[in-house]
């Protein structure tokens, strides 16, 4: 079996009882422990950047927590690449991150030939059920802001939880403390200096393309649920003249102008991928210009994507029907996921960095969220 | 306290705890008391069509789901009027309706000087929480459709429940059974003669019209909500440079402009209101022309705050933050609201209503929609 | 003839040659003289401002030039009332002003007993072919903002011309140039005090309320010619199975869409009027507080209509079809003539207007613009 | 000079004064000339497909009528290729092509060893200031639709014009007059069976492609334009608190949407100009599902941009103000463009298609439109 075949068949397996899934609410376990049997966890490492990308469309579509879960797995293990050689890991190694920006940073004190790390931080996805961590925190003698990787089930790490968010609920993203936890200096990748040079501040942008990958799964995979509908279970309305559902004029072409938009979104977010895979093989020969250059596609696609997310997975109810909105389907979990993914970062911001890079050739400034 | 204070005081205690309700999603037998003891379901009576209207959408703007069933309260009570002279009702009776055009009919059943009543019919909002029912059947004998009142717990009458739906959850909106129910001829409202005479064709109208307003409602009370959360809770993106969310440029101007949308649709709802009560003051003389008229005025209100309405309470989120997804605050019952009640019957076809009655002159064919 | 039946007349008139009219592109003389037959001109003062505005509409579906002239006159005879008793008028006048804020003042030296005006302006839609100008001019001695009436074909006045916009082509707007023109003392109407007090600061929501009336005439005219179009020109789809363009469901649709966003903009400007209105009886005893909800209502209303007016007038094409972007059709001129017109000030800052006032209760500050 | 510096020296040349010729309206004899002496006619020859699109695009940014011409003759050239070898061509002639499927047949009648033509057709987009046509007409013996190539200027070939429209003012689309006009034998390409094999009906998918190449050039050059003037011309807004209009935020985050809407349809595009060319390697081995997902990946494509260009080309001058509707600009130009070109075929079918493929798999039927 292939990665394609991977893909497709946890997507599938996914998509069975993703409404289940979604109203239990609970720590996503089984559902890594189902990507790590298809051994999607190594796509990147054994087919690459694309291919990495491609599998988490397909997996987002059909379940947004998960395929959010695995796009931002890819990332974490990518991004220790950016320091230099990228961290070791095993094959069925889980990886997550914690380093939500707009939180106080975790210290990381000195001890000896080693690191204490103390602290506390929000909305890390993935963490509580990761086998590796990436983690940032502050040193407390020098003020650098360090990256390092740890076992996620190493002594004082603890996950309180507190993600119970109207969607992306399988995506553990609660809190994660950090209670003296020791830190090998084996497993520093380095620091980032400030201020960060062009190929470390590429990790950002992974993250936001990774966001618009899960934004075009979302559109996709909401209308696929609403094409199944259709055709099985709406009954074409009593004022119109034609025999089913899927003979509408309306539910027709209705389809037709979200698909050209999730479509056209897509084909955005391929283009994002091909830009910031071409800067990341520049490896640190990698300009500023060429740097904003891929920023620019990556914002790009994501304000396409954001759009096309949040406008098909609330359109797409207008061509299953008022039945369609019984809570056994729980179609209002697309909805739900792309309004919470979506407002990761404010989009009108995205767009405003795209129209100062056009109108005046400003670059984005490099920061956790661009 | 006159009639818009009590509205106000039932929209406050109903906002108090809207979350916590929706979650539960029981029975809406308490807020059926509170309506009860605010005197509100007097007030078609007291204080008429413009005022029962302005409470239906203030209480909406609240809790959707209670402000449909007040809505619906007063046209099952303006409706019996349709007849002839008003159906009695008592001081603090809730009334519902049962009557989907999209079941298999009621069948009624001569029985000495009464009928007897069978069948089945889904979607009968309020009905498990009523004290009156209005309810339409088809005589076994004549074929005649023929409209009742009965007391909602008469013998024979049961609610199997059946609504768990993701939106409108509190409106009692499941099926209700009648197995040889006893109806007596003096509480037979009359027949609906094929085809059917303008006024008494309005009934549908004021059903589209109560819709609409709970759209408005939906769309305001989700502005409202958010308001608050703004002002109190929000923080300032930390890419942009304001010090409070409430100052950023592009979360003003988004109130400003979803504001406008949702304002006109209310001033077109408005308009429908004297519409449709000016054609029910027309009695009997009601022309199908002029019938015709308030059907589109009714029509284009709809399709404008449908739009709204999914518009507003989907795009809000924009200008509460990635925070406000916290399922405690439960804000994505607005759309979900929305979108459930939107569904009702397809916008599509509204449109293509007025569409042919602004090109053609072809009046909408009364029907259980329009 | 009343004046509703006068305004369809003159509506008419103007529709029948209004293509021609627009690729000429002259000065509105024969217009004016259409308008001073009628007796529009006098409209508000024997029927009031709820007339006048509806007049103002009817004209601007024809024409939106000179719907907009007629707007303004009306306007500025309105707000020479608002320094104390209106400026005197003769039947057949035709009133414009003088007074883009954004343009450096006129001065006004005082010159025994009268004055001596000198300066250009921009932008005074009207004044080239009026009778009677409205002007706001400075005082060389005072610094005092002062407003003054006089005859447009005083010694000294000049009009340039200036006005050759893709829009609004009809309305004069060009520059005006005072050379030493006397101005008596009688003339004055008086002096804009600063801060300006609530009442004599309605001038400016006059205007801005007259734009969206002129907005919603565009909107609705451009759906009416093009109704006429898909009736009597318009050929069905080859691919669709309709026989005509009038029994296809997506133009349908497309205009009940369309009709409903125009009309609920509608009745947000019907709205405003009202409140502009009650604000203006109020009189002196008008609060700053009451002047903002007016103001808000009037911007509302503004966002509606400016938005309702740039979508139908684009999209209506697709109901019409290739054919008629014909030159001789010069449909085009609705959308150009929106465009411009909409474009009269941001209406992004009129948004960030409504939602400050909304979030904060901050109301708008006076000014030439709100 | 290589194609890309060729395409961009023309676009400059082109966009310098666009606004005049607009105006004038001539028949584009001087462009065709620029386009000839750039080697842009030979670039499918020398750079193949995708060259020849992306120059296509460029030219149709800076002027969306040569680029219609150019994007056309590249198609008339592409289609002699699909009934076998390629139409012999001579370095610089400009091909053009007369065939609108909803007029009545030329005529074709037999002749000795040759035929003679005639009948009048609409729409023959560059005819008149072509070197050789392609030309579809059907035989008067066989009834055959039969395709040749003859001298523009061959005796019985006349132009009564007749393009007289508000958009795409310079493309020659007038009509073409055939009086006995002989054709060789040896002209002939082919005859189109029905049905029409894959191959051969990709004709028509090549133009739809190239509509939405010219489409997403508007939009890009509507936007080019606009920048040009916010950067050197625009003003702050009076009411902002920005000292330029290129710092004002609802600019740049204006700028930004659209931009991220116009590329996201230029990213459709690509990928529909690599369906279509995949299409068009596969021969005469290409299947009917083949041919179904080019003419999809081009539908889709085709609705992505249409919107793009419509929504881009009137809502950018927001971000230019009102001193940018001055004629001399002649800004509106991108949208009469847009909206003449996007009406060539109704968007609601195109939509209805991708609609129809999606959810019940059927393939578009081959026709002059899809």
């Amino acid at each position: 079996m292939n990665w394609r075949e991977s893909s497709a068949k946890v997507a599938a397996a996914l998509q069975a009882d993703a409404a289940e899934r979604d109203r239990a609410g609970a720590l996503p376990v089984a559902e890594v422990e189902l990507l790590r049997q298809s051994g999607l966890l190594e796509l990147l490492t054994t087919d690459g950047w694309t291919a990495a990308n491609e599998a988490a469309r397909t997996v987002a579509a059909a379940d947004a927590s998960v395929g959010h879960l695995l796009g931002y797995h890819y990332l974490q293990r990518w991004r220790t690449g950016l320091f230099g050689p990228a961290a070791e890991s095993e094959p069925g190694w889980f990886w997550a991150g914690v380093s939500n920006p707009l939180d106080a940073d975790l210290t990381m004190t000195p001890d000896g030939d080693a690191f204490v790390v103390d602290g506390f931080k929000t909305f890390a996805t993935g963490a509580a059920v990761a086998d590796r961590l990436v983690v940032s925190a502050t040193r407390t003698d020098t003020g650098e802001k360090t990256t390092f990787v740890i076992d996620a089930r190493a002594p004082g790490i603890s996950y309180p939880g507190g993600w119970d968010n109207i969607g992306q609920r399988l995506t553990a993203s609660g809190g994660v403390r950090f209670d003296g936890v020791r830190v090998e200096r084996d497993d520093v990748l380095g620091v980032q200096p400030d201020p960060v040079p062009p190929r470390l501040s590429l990790a950002a942008l992974g993250f936001q393309l990774m966001l618009a990958q899960v934004y075009v799964g979302l559109a996709l995979g909401s209308l696929d649920a609403a094409a199944v509908y259709t055709r099985d279970h709406a009954r074409a309305w009593t004022l119109s003249d034609v025999a089913t559902a899927a003979d509408d004029p309306y539910i027709l072409a209705g389809y037709g102008e979200l698909l050209a938009m999730a479509r056209a979104a897509g084909c955005a977010v391929d283009a994002a991928v091909a830009a910031l895979g071409a800067a990341d093989e520049r490896g640190i020969d990698l300009t500023a210009d060429e740097r904003a250059e891929a920023a620019i596609a990556v914002s790009t696609a994501k304000i396409a994507a954001s759009r096309a997310a949040i406008e098909t997975t609330s359109k797409v109810f207008e061509f299953t029907g008022a039945r369609s909105t019984g809570g056994k389907y729980c179609f209002d979990r697309f909805w739900r996921n792309a309004r919470t993914l979506t407002l990761h970062d404010p989009i009108s911001y995205k767009a405003r960095e795209v129209g100062a890079y056009f109108l005046a050739g400003t670059p984005p400034v490099p920061s956790g969220y661009s």
